[in-house]
């Protein structure tokens, strides 16, 4: 046995036992003689002290021991002349009779520690190592939490978690899929689930009614930062509901998981239209912790002989309560950021309402007192704030507004980790135009349903057709994303048609599913939620999505730690048929 | 909404209620004008009925409905004039006044019954309407039990379920590893997992001390029945461990499925050494629901001229209890059976021990009746009893005699379903020797420690070293198979060595870990259960370990109802570099 209690759990009622405790040493102090080893594990750290006198061949073992070496200790529990109140186990320390060495260490790349000296790049490297710090073993214990959570509700409602294939048909739509040759059907090849989505429609044309399930999906994009080629989400979809049904289920899931794991009672969540929350926020996804809407002042602005503003097909303002004062260093720094690439506005038009009543803009030349005055009423900006303008195309100044909110925001401190806005982003257009293939996309996927009236303009005018699909959206965030599916053949052949599928297309690629809903498909519909965002949004630590995984890959979708990809066998090649 | 309750959950205290219903109809019963339906969804079945008088207009749309139509009923739930008990909502039907149709269905291509008119082929390739039947559907939602309870006890002994990467290096011992091409690095390749064995094991270096997982692993071997290329593993491990904490954890978890699931406690385990499971059992996973053990008998029955026996390495009988009178006939096919290709035996020798205190034999030309006297005493044989042997080399004769053992029990009514006999089979082998490649092979995995007291054995005698190494048998059927681990360098790379692998070969595969080995790697040990086995033996389902798995692939490795695996886009082929 090589432990009686584990680093964590010893406490001054304990003082006077045997113990017998395991783990790695996290420091060793020696005192002028005075040995203290501070001995980790998961569940904590205890103090373990050796007196020469007492034991003077354990002092001389223990003084070359080094950090993260494996000790077993056995001692008694004593109360600390000098406690620890910022250690849970900061009352006592274990007054060591005698200590097993069970595995030495090398010095380690770098620190463990909760600020570790280690890049990101050698922190993956020696992934094992970097787990040891408290942070990010934090996090990993924190997804098993949300995990437990999610499965507590989801189970407690019926739900069955159902294992679906990972060696599955390679049905493209949208990103690429990841493929597996196969050995025993020579030049064929399996694909991974980019989702499980047919399994799940399946699922129901099989009658399970409610499913579930966390599950591994894979997209071989071209990365970018924090976007895994693997990552897991938490799969869902019910027969005989309705949109409404499906938005009450989830949003108590959402709710429950926030209680159960960070105690967090969530307010009910509102509802917002695709089309508020462009016009309200410029983008489908946002953030409610604070408001500065976006305000429409196109047609106001105009016929001032500001060119700008005369020929803009939009313009829209935001008001940043009490930043009347702001500095030219400041408002250079917002046009400096609305300009970049990304953002791509092509300048920022700002009115000052200062206290007294006045107005000073970056186009006085155009603007008169009285004009100014009429756009800050429109604005219901109030003396001492700041009202922000940006014009051009409708649908990229939106954009770029959004993205100038949300700087402000920040700027402003308005976006706490720790506030927690949730919201359902509904009625998503059913499709949108592929400027580059010249042909409709699915805006979610080709499974989602369209609402019956607007059933006339699938032909007429496709893009105005607005599907059954609900976003969850917290601090500007996506979390899940869902709808209620097609279930009849001719609907979902239609959808195929739409977005430029042939019939035999369809049939080859989709012939199982639209079998299917021959034999009695019942009504149904779901949503998925991006687990490793979900855990990152819970736990308030957004920025590190990568540390929620346990051994993720670079953004070269490599594993540095594995080294993989790597060559593989040339008989195992040979045997694939590949070259 | 769809539904104000499922078709599972009425009762007579409903009655009076309307109610509104959703699912599939079962049957269709006109009986001269009054209409019977069965609506059955996940839960139950629930009887409609419709009378033209009251509701003419309804009763002549739903008597066009056929089989698996999906329907909505409102109706009042009302007593039955004639109950039927064997339904649980056998006192009740529902009095229908309005039938919308959800959706229609073809015929099926075979009937959704517990005893169904469709073949295996023919139910996978529709296996949304498979999964409809009972006794699939059963078997699913049994799963879900399984992974609950196993959940349960793990959460509740503080292991932490980590999510290990299905996109990894390939470094294959034993069977094929699927591979993935991976389109950012042309050339290179990912592997699927076999198992996450390497994960977990770094798992317990980075300090997670309890880990588990319910995992996919992925072995490309040829098929075999009910051997899927896709599987799911039950994954544990633990540090700071030896093999007795290990035992116990695990076989808690056991008994604990076995509780929750189906109210059964099992007793403790017995524990069987490796040997002796050979001995008295003839293979490594003794069925231990009855007796009838191996009893060498070598040297006694040498001496009497008779060459078999003279000349054989391995002589053993097995006693059938009163089976003394066994017809030639039934002789003949136990002879037949050990005689077998798969089985392989010479012939079969029988002695008869007659109730009456005499003895026959098939031999007896060379066996006096004291001969066979003695033999019988040395076997503890009653009058009334059958004596089986056989003979020829130990380890085949053995393995002849664990079939012809079994076959006597299943002839015997001895293997009852509902009984449950499991222990512990112990210190395995380390290695075994690779006729083909002349090598030492890792009987479990090349991770696998040895028992020091062996240690020196290592260079000496190789296959003479024990494994600390266990298994858990249930009803001769391996459930899991665990083991503590190598935790130091040095000794992994002996370990590597010994199974023929050079030093470069060894780091360029396994480099990761030995590295990690490095870095204070505690003690440390788990076990893998097969999952879907596992739910094959709770609930007593051995035979269809398939349908517990919701998409099958079939023998060949395919799925047939999605056509997979399939030829894949040229262009996705010339992305990754594949002619």
């Amino acid at each position: 046995m090589y432990r009686t209690h584990n680093c964590g759990e010893l406490r001054l009622t304990d003082a006077g036992k045997t113990v017998t405790l395991s783990g790695w040493i996290q420091r060793i102090r020696d005192l002028g003689g005075l040995l203290f080893i501070d001995l980790r594990d998961r569940y904590g750290v205890t103090q373990l002290f050796i007196n020469p006198e007492q034991h003077n061949a354990l002092y001389q073992q223990a003084k070359a021991y080094g950090r993260e070496f494996v000790i077993q200790v056995i001692g008694k529990v004593s109360e600390r002349s000098s406690r620890n109140p910022n250690m849970v186990t900061g009352d006592i320390e274990v007054i060591a009779s005698d200590i097993n060495l069970l595995n030495a260490s090398i010095t380690p790349p770098f620190t463990i520690e909760d600020d570790t000296d280690g890049g990101d790049d050698l922190r993956m490297q020696y992934r094992y190592l970097d787990i040891r710090r408290d942070p990010v073993r934090k996090n990993l214990l924190a997804r098993h939490q949300v995990a437990r959570a999610v499965r507590e509700y989801m189970d407690g409602k019926g739900f069955v978690d159902v294992e679906t294939p990972f060696l599955i048909k390679s049905t493209p739509e949208g990103a690429r899929d990841f493929v597996v040759p196969s050995r025993l059907n020579e030049g064929q090849f399996y694909a991974l689930p980019q989702s499980p989505q047919t399994f799940k429609q399946l699922l129901m044309v099989a009658g399970m009614d409610r499913y579930y399930q966390i599950v591994r999906c894979f997209r071989d994009e071209d990365l970018r930062a924090d976007r895994q080629p693997e990552f897991t989400q938490i799969d869902c979809e019910m027969a005989f509901v309705d949109q409404e049904d499906v938005l009450n289920m989830f949003e108590g899931m959402v709710k429950h998981v926030f209680k159960s794991v960070r105690g967090i009672n969530l307010s009910d969540f509102p509802r917002m239209s695709y089309a508020d929350a462009l016009k309200y926020y410029g983008n489908d996804k946002p953030d409610l912790r604070f408001g500065m809407q976006l305000i429409e002042i196109t047609e106001i602005v105009k016929g001032r002989n500001f060119k700008v503003f005369d020929d803009a097909e939009y313009t829209a303002a935001i008001v940043a309560e009490n930043c009347s004062e702001y500095t030219r260093k400041h408002l250079d720094e917002l046009t400096e950021f609305v300009k970049r690439p990304q953002i791509g506005a092509g300048g920022l038009v700002y009115i000052r309402c200062a206290t007294d009543g006045t107005y000073k803009s970056s186009v006085d030349k155009f603007y008169t007192q009285d004009d100014l005055k009429n756009i800050a009423a429109h604005c219901a900006c109030k003396p001492g704030d700041l009202i922000l303008i940006l014009s051009g195309k409708q649908h990229k100044t939106r954009k770029a507004m959004s993205e100038l909110r949300l700087e402000m925001g920040n700027r402003l401190g308005l976006r706490r980790k720790e506030d927690y806005k949730p919201l359902w982003v509904l009625d998503f257009p059913l499709l949108e135009w592929d400027e580059d293939d010249k042909r409709w996309n699915a805006m979610h996927h080709p499974f989602t349903s369209w609402k019956p009236e607007d059933e006339s303009l699938m032909t007429d005018n496709p893009g105005a057709v607005r599907a059954n699909a609900y976003d969850v959206v917290i601090n500007g965030v996506e979390l899940a994303s869902g709808s209620i599916r097609i279930h009849n053949r001719a609907k979902q052949e239609l959808m195929f048609r739409t977005i430029g599928l042939t019939d035999d297309e369809a049939r080859y690629k989709f012939g199982f599913i639209l079998n299917a809903f021959e034999y009695g498909a019942p009504p149904h519909g779901g949503i998925a939620f991006g687990f490793d965002r979900f855990c990152s949004i819970v736990t308030a630590n957004l920025d590190y999505i990568r540390d929620f995984i346990a051994f993720p890959k670079n953004n070269a979708g490599r594993d540095v730690m594995l080294d993989a990809p790597s060559d593989i066998d040339l008989r195992l090649k040979n045997d694939l048929g590949l070259k």
